[in-house]
């Protein structure tokens, strides 16, 4: 089995991972990468998603994309936790390429209609260019293979608001479009990427294993640690954006639930995903207009750390 | 230790137990009910409150209250769940006494202004009028002894809509203002009450101890747990309203984690409680300027539903 994606990001010291997961995995075909603010500046994104192309020796296209959120201001970076480059203020190699000429939701239409049926879209920060695409041409909802997003919590709490997780806070307008559009959608939110922990010792194996890309994936990994440590008293990550493509090659790690999805975009709740579950009554049905999807609610966090460790070794 | 308490109800099935708690615990002293819409209409909640008062042989003073939210139009009464009577549709004797000729806020500020540090309110309805109560004397928050409430959900999702419970939800603004009022309190909410189960046998011990009153507790449980088989899938029915009672009276069956609610009144997570455990950090700090309160989080549900069948045989 393969699958080409295109992969939605805002690298980011997890989202560098995850890149190196899409560039060396066997079964994954990396057919570009789509870049947007969030963990970082957009400018900063695409530089870091084209130098960590080259690093693996395999520079793929970037076309840059959503700068700010589609509605509302931006809110501050994270660079307590990605550090001021975004990839924990280690000092990185100069980059040679330069990003693609069209914007990143041009060419997320382009690559879908060329193979229709066949592509996978994995976005991991904010969905303002999957949300721009959806708007210059809505027929992809039915030429995409499916759409995989890391984003989101249903039980597990937020964590940049009591309920909301940063990508979908950080555009939750983009976010309603983009999680009840009609295509078919799976949810990698915090309930499972909670889940899943990231040592030092499998870090080190990924260090050995990768060259120069295992130098800037273990560096910039020791900055972020120290961002678990002192906030959620972990000694270890979770590699959220890489739990997105541990679903595309591996969903049989994984339980998921079907049912329909909202985005809370105004007030204290901002930013939440509200899940009803098929076939689950409630006071009223205004829950349950949006499509079918499905949930990631468990995982099995050990496994997905061992395949994200033997992919990069 | 004696706890004095005014026990504000929606009766209701799970109330009808919770009264009857109430009034045979050697330990609870029940100064009186107030009633309001929620379950049933507030009428139907008084004469409920006053029948079972009677078939318990303790008749207590009732205060009837709120008959619809502070600021939205009501939602329908769940007849599904507790019947046209509130009771499970069951035959009820006629009762012989009448309601208390204050209203709810004021008996409720008239009883804690009379032994300030004394009363402990335990509300397991909506909470109009525990806010009525507040607004005509706001002084009551340093009078009382604590407040408990049945209501809300952290972790759990809601029980009618995605995330709201139903009590919070029939009464967002009124749960706003109840929630942050600057006195003790403690959330009892569903991550604690989906915990416990009473089940038929448990039932049948009660109906067996309680004569009268054990008919109408268990004629009325057989309703319930129709729902609950068809809603929910498990034989039994989930105690909510005496988990309440149970945490005042043995706290030590609960883990508890302290910090700030708020409440959302508008929108699709209308409803909902958001909790921001005490010293967590967000984005923004607009979820912890609220006063730290404590909310349930754990429970050992089995040993909650054998305290209630105990006190109850």
């Amino acid at each position: 089995m393969t699958y080409p994606i295109i992969f939605d990001t805002d690298p980011g010291v997890d989202d560098a991972q995850a890149i190196a997961i899409a560039l060396r995995h066997p079964e994954i075909e990396l057919l570009g990468m789509t870049t947007t603010f969030g963990n970082v500046d957009v400018e900063t994104a695409t530089h870091n998603a084209l130098l960590l192309g080259e690093l693996a020796g395999k520079p793929v296209p970037v076309a840059q994309g959503a700068a700010c959120p589609m509605v509302k201001p931006r809110h501050p970076a994270p660079k307590h936790i990605h550090g001021d480059n975004g990839l924990g203020n280690i000092d990185l190699p100069p980059v040679a390429g330069q990003a693609d000429p069209r914007n990143a939701a041009q060419f997320i239409v382009d690559t879908v209609n060329q193979r229709p049926g066949d592509v996978s879209l994995v976005a991991v920060g904010p969905l303002g260019n999957l949300a721009a695409a959806l708007q210059i041409d809505p027929s992809i909802v039915t030429k995409v293979k499916q759409v995989v997003i890391m984003g989101g919590s249903i039980r597990e709490g937020g964590n940049v608001t009591p309920v909301a997780e940063a990508n979908i806070f950080n555009d939750a307008h983009a976010a309603q479009k983009v999680l009840t559009a009609e295509w078919p959608l799976t949810l990698v939110g915090l309930d499972v990427t909670h889940r899943c922990v990231l040592t030092p010792q499998h870090m080190e194996r990924i260090e050995t294993a990768q060259g120069e890309l295992g130098k800037v994936l273990a560096g910039s990994y020791a900055f972020y640690r120290n961002f678990y440590r002192q906030a959620l008293g972990i000694d270890g990550c979770c590699p959220h954006d890489s739990v997105a493509l541990a679903w595309l090659v591996r969903p049989d790690l994984f339980e998921t639930q079907r049912g329909h999805l909202n985005v809370v975009t105004e007030g204290s709740a901002e930013g939440q995903t509200l899940f009803a579950p098929k076939g689950r009554a409630f006071i009223q049905d205004r829950w349950s207009q949006t499509p079918e999807v499905d949930v990631c609610l468990g995982v099995d966090g050990q496994a997905v750390s061992n395949w994200i460790t033997d992919t990069l070794s």
